[in-house]
């Protein structure tokens, strides 16, 4: 059977079960029961009904029709995975389809009947989207669709259904993480005051790793472990555990066993959770909560419908304080970042020199002899080559030529092709390390280039400088720099449609809140400790597509020194709040390795964008060549870092 | 009695009345009934009480305190204002304190204890502004404060209030309104089908002048007039008004009553609103409404009760439609600014040549002669020597040296100084023509300036120019473009404490929403046909201020031609919602007037920047050149517009 077969087999069975249930349409979301990015194969139900691997996108099946929505980095993509099954694409303009998409399409397929009946799974679809939806429907579908949450397909259905992961738990060590676990739950609960919740639950993997110190692998490209984390506050009265940790307590060993029973994080098992926030206890201990503090953004409807209809007083519905306080790295976390970037630098000047060969190493146009997934495959075993080295920090891209346009493109033995001695090979990768992720987009020519491939480039690096180079006073957002990096490309009427930057994780998720560069507004107010990439784009379909990006840390501007005083009162008068204060910041670059300036058009550069890429490559190449070995890498590195004029 | 002791006396008297009706505390807020920015001199009871007079600002007295917000553009003025009185300023960072804030504070001088009354006018406070102060109350300071809507001291106290206004109200015809008032009316009733409401309750007065093509002259600077309007829904069955003008009937001749009564607009007295509202009625009609909709954000208390407690059925609270109608010029509106714009350009080509004649005119640094009000009266005087001149727009800010740092400097008798042949004079006036609306800044040096002043002169040149420039997707809105004003200037730790620009009425306020470039989020996007102004600025207290403002037209780039063909889609494949689509804008600038080159740091400028400003200097040359007779300032002009390299 082809895959096409197989997923039109699957929506067959789905629908035979669809009718035994009396349900009209079942929606499928990207997310698990812990509205993660990336989500364990366990939770792939989305995957498995429509064979789409994108990390976003929405399925819905109704008897007749069946439909994936997903954001324009996947258009494409999902175009060509979804041909010859029932789903069609919806593009949509946002990450996930709106409620209001979804009801008003299925109540369209069914000619405006009333009565249909719209089943989700109450454990992956947040309690804001199950909000929504009935919101959507009480306003302008009453009547004519009911909601049901507690029927899923997947447990009859999904024949060989991958089992819940359970891969072991490691300590992160302090000299990593740079701060006890014991210090951040108390940054937390004193949060936990300011809210009167007095427990905060939390679901997000990747605050429960960073809370605890430690580390695990059940999800692809992240290093976290499948749990749920219920934070107590602060209880003078009666010292019992600081906080409860379900999880399947096979994964863990001794030494961890060990170190969250020092720091008063009690077990239980996963499972558990629904069970205690029902009775409004924590499991075990006579503790009795009053109140309960979730984000229903990130909170599955099942837990939160556990909270508000069991003993819990009062659900406190608030955005969790983690994200802030996680965002602000500590300087043991930005050396492990530097660190790092050295690593992630020399496997990218390694692999560059096989792509870019120095003239006098090997002959002039050889044949690259590489495919797409062969640069995937190479670059990975060069970053392996480093201690420390823990995988891919997300599915590298590396899209040539056309597949450059698309812009969360992955190689695939269908879609592969090899690189040839022309065009632009574009490159986004990252990686895991025991210190630090890494998150570098590098747009690499691979011969003679066309006008417009050279001015794209031109664009993008122009509109990477202007954001790099940027000043501005603390309590800027992201949403209000954003325009630098389009400036230039808009003057040529070309945009892109993803953010222009996001928060990096030390060694955790690589995508990391609360604040960001992008265009829609985004209240989070950028700080110095800060990690943030640049990573403007251009894309034109069926021809080309070029980023150019780097990891920055937000640092104070100028950098603070023992003696520095606050800046004069008179810069600040006149400032509106949030503007006002001695602070000013900037952007320094984390990333380390060299940006190609062969398809630069000179004319186009400014005098101070030409300077900032000399200084760049100045601080690349006196950082990378002590790390450099072999001759022929440190000539390489030397040659790609000659000043540009 | 020395203006301070008068306003001593005054809080004195209030203290007593609050005795009389058990008030702890009564807030003055600077609004009116219709929530405008200028107020009729009836309703300026937060001036009479404290003597402040800013367009923002909040008094607050207690029976020994006595406090007045105000935003960073008034600190300066208010402490001047203030000194001697028994107000202390209270440094806020929007244009209002926050209901937070005000109670907060009110509470504080009371030691926190319990039962305070707070009194506010009904009448001269927004719904939403009561509601949050309850809100605040209700959350924070229950039991510990009583909010008093229905007490009022001005008619008691205020001896010689100013009585309503009753100017005249004449027509604005059609060859320069450009669209009828049924036309408007029909537009707006396509909106109200959408929210279902069958009244629409207008309170803004320059709403009001523009759906009736009417203007009046009872507020200082707008020409618009008191009055409530109440726009009908269209009913297929019952053509009855098509809405009904609250307002004192005395103000309209017998063109005016002929042209509403043609429109289909009812008479009725102004006092009347309140009654047609609690009644749910339109008096004299026997319309009975079922859901009147209004903004609570420009709707005062005291007219939102009479429709949530009277007879009407529903409450619909929205925007008022009219702001984005409004805001889109249509052609004949944008030739008018065309045209004031010729004839602001000529008075300031005049007015400049005095303060800086050529050299072989005058003897080479002539005393100047001028004061800061000098300054005004001549420019005011130059301007009204046109045609169609109405007035000016906004009071002439003319701030020399030190002034130019209060951003809303009006020079009075007390503060009034000669300009001296050096430094810089920050001069930010406009006028009301019958066809248009000008606002305009320029800073102009009077002699050999500082280092800082040119520096800062160029920068916030660079800021203007580069916002000037800019090229955006439809959907862009200006928190998103407002960076690029500022860029230049944070690489040096400065910044300005107010918006960077605002949309411009065709002859009626010279600040109109909804868009405007702004940090601070404001979701409106920017379209062809708005006007919009770009004003960067740098204050440094005690030394100067540069502002450079231009009024601006956005229009699509490219212009569109018959032929024009939409973008190709490969442009705009993968922008997000809002961004997508074929058209991209850009910003033309309307205001006629050299930029003064002589302050320039030469080497901060980039080639586009000069490129920019040659260009400019020879369309304002071009444009102005045939309306000037007097060959002394045709020859200015033509030094003045001389390219700049």
């Amino acid at each position: 059977m082809t895959k096409a077969e197989i997923i039109t087999q699957r929506v067959q069975d789905l629908r035979a079960w669809m009718q035994k249930h009396k349900l009209d349409a079942y929606i499928f979301p990207s997310t698990d029961p812990h509205a993660g990015e990336y989500v364990p194969e366990h939770w792939k139900t989305r995957e498995w009904i429509s064979g789409f691997t994108g990390s976003a996108g929405t399925a819905v099946v109704t008897m007749k029709h069946a439909a994936l929505w997903t954001d324009s980095r996947y258009w494409l993509a999902a175009e060509e995975q979804l041909a010859g099954t029932p789903f069609e694409v919806v593009r949509c303009g946002r990450n996930v389809a709106t409620a209001e998409e979804l009801i008003e399409w299925i109540v369209t397929k069914y000619n405006h009947v009333v009565d249909i009946r719209v089943g989700l799974d109450a454990w992956t679809n947040t309690a804001t989207s199950v909000k929504e939806m009935n919101k959507v429907i009480d306003e302008s579908f009453c009547q004519m669709v009911d909601l049901v949450t507690d029927l899923s397909p997947v447990d009859e259905l999904w024949a060989q259904r991958p089992p819940l992961p359970t891969s072991p738990i490691v300590l992160q060590p302090l000299e990593l993480a740079g701060r006890t676990t014991a210090d951040k739950l108390s940054d937390i609960r004193r949060e936990l005051k300011r809210t009167g919740a007095d427990g905060l639950l939390v679901t997000q993997l990747d605050e429960i790793a960073w809370v605890l110190n430690l580390r695990g692998s059940d999800v692809h490209c992240t290093p976290v472990f499948v749990s749920y984390l219920l934070i107590l506050a602060d209880n003078d009265d009666k010292p019992g555990p600081q906080a409860i940790l379900y999880v399947n307590e096979d994964k863990l060993d001794y030494t961890v066993r060990t170190y969250l029973m020092d720091n008063g994080i009690q077990l239980c098992p996963y499972e558990a959770i629904q069970t205690d926030l029902l009775n409004g206890d924590a499991a075990g201990t006579d503790l009795q909560l009053c109140a309960i503090q979730y984000d229903p953004d990130v909170t599955c409807h099942a837990l939160c419908t556990a909270v508000e209809r069991g003993n819990t007083l009062c659900a406190v519905q608030k955005p969790s304080p983690i994200p802030a306080l996680r965002a602000i790295k500590n300087p043991v976390e930005i050396e492990g970042f530097r660190e790092a970037m050295l690593r992630d630098g020399v496997a990218m000047v390694k692999f560059l020199r096989t792509l870019s060969p120095l003239p006098e190493e090997g002959e002039a146009p050889a044949p690259l002899n590489i495919t797409e997934m062969g640069v995937d495959e190479l670059l990975t075993s060069l970053r392996a080559e480093h201690p420390g080295f823990r995988g891919l920090s997300f599915d590298t891209i590396a899209g040539y030529g056309a597949h450059g346009a698309i812009v969360h493109y992955e190689a695939t033995p269908e879609t592969d092709v090899p690189l040839e001695p022309r065009g632009l090979l574009l490159l986004d990768s990252g990686a895991q390390y025991d210190c630090g992720t890494t998150d570098i987009t590098r747009t690499i020519p691979l011969g003679p280039l066309t006008d417009e491939e050279r001015r794209d480039y031109t664009l993008v690096l122009k509109g990477h400088i202007r954001l790099a180079t940027a000043v501005f006073p603390e309590g800027t957002s992201g949403t209000q720099l954003d325009v630098l990096a389009r400036y230039a490309m808009w003057q040529d009427h070309k945009n892109y449609g993803h953010g222009t930057g996001h928060g990096v994780g030390s060694y955790l998720s690589v995508h990391e809140g609360p604040h960001q560069f992008r265009m829609n507004y985004v209240p989070a107010q950028l700080q110095a400790g800060m990690t943030v990439t640049i990573e403007p784009g251009i894309y034109i379909a069926g021809s080309h597509g070029v980023r150019i990006e780097n990891t920055m840390l937000i640092v104070p501007d100028p950098p603070l020194t023992p003696n520095s005083a606050p800046a004069s009162p008179s810069l600040t008068a006149g400032m509106p709040a949030g503007q006002r204060g001695p602070s000013w910041l900037r952007l320094e670059p984390l990333t380390l390795c060299p940006i190609d300036t062969r398809p630069i058009i000179r004319e186009m550069l400014l005098p101070d964008e030409i300077d900032y890429l000399n200084r760049y490559h100045a601080r690349v190449r006196e950082a990378l060549l002590p790390r450099l070995d072999d001759p022929a890498d440190r000539a390489w590195l030397i040659a790609a870092t000659q000043p540009f004029s």
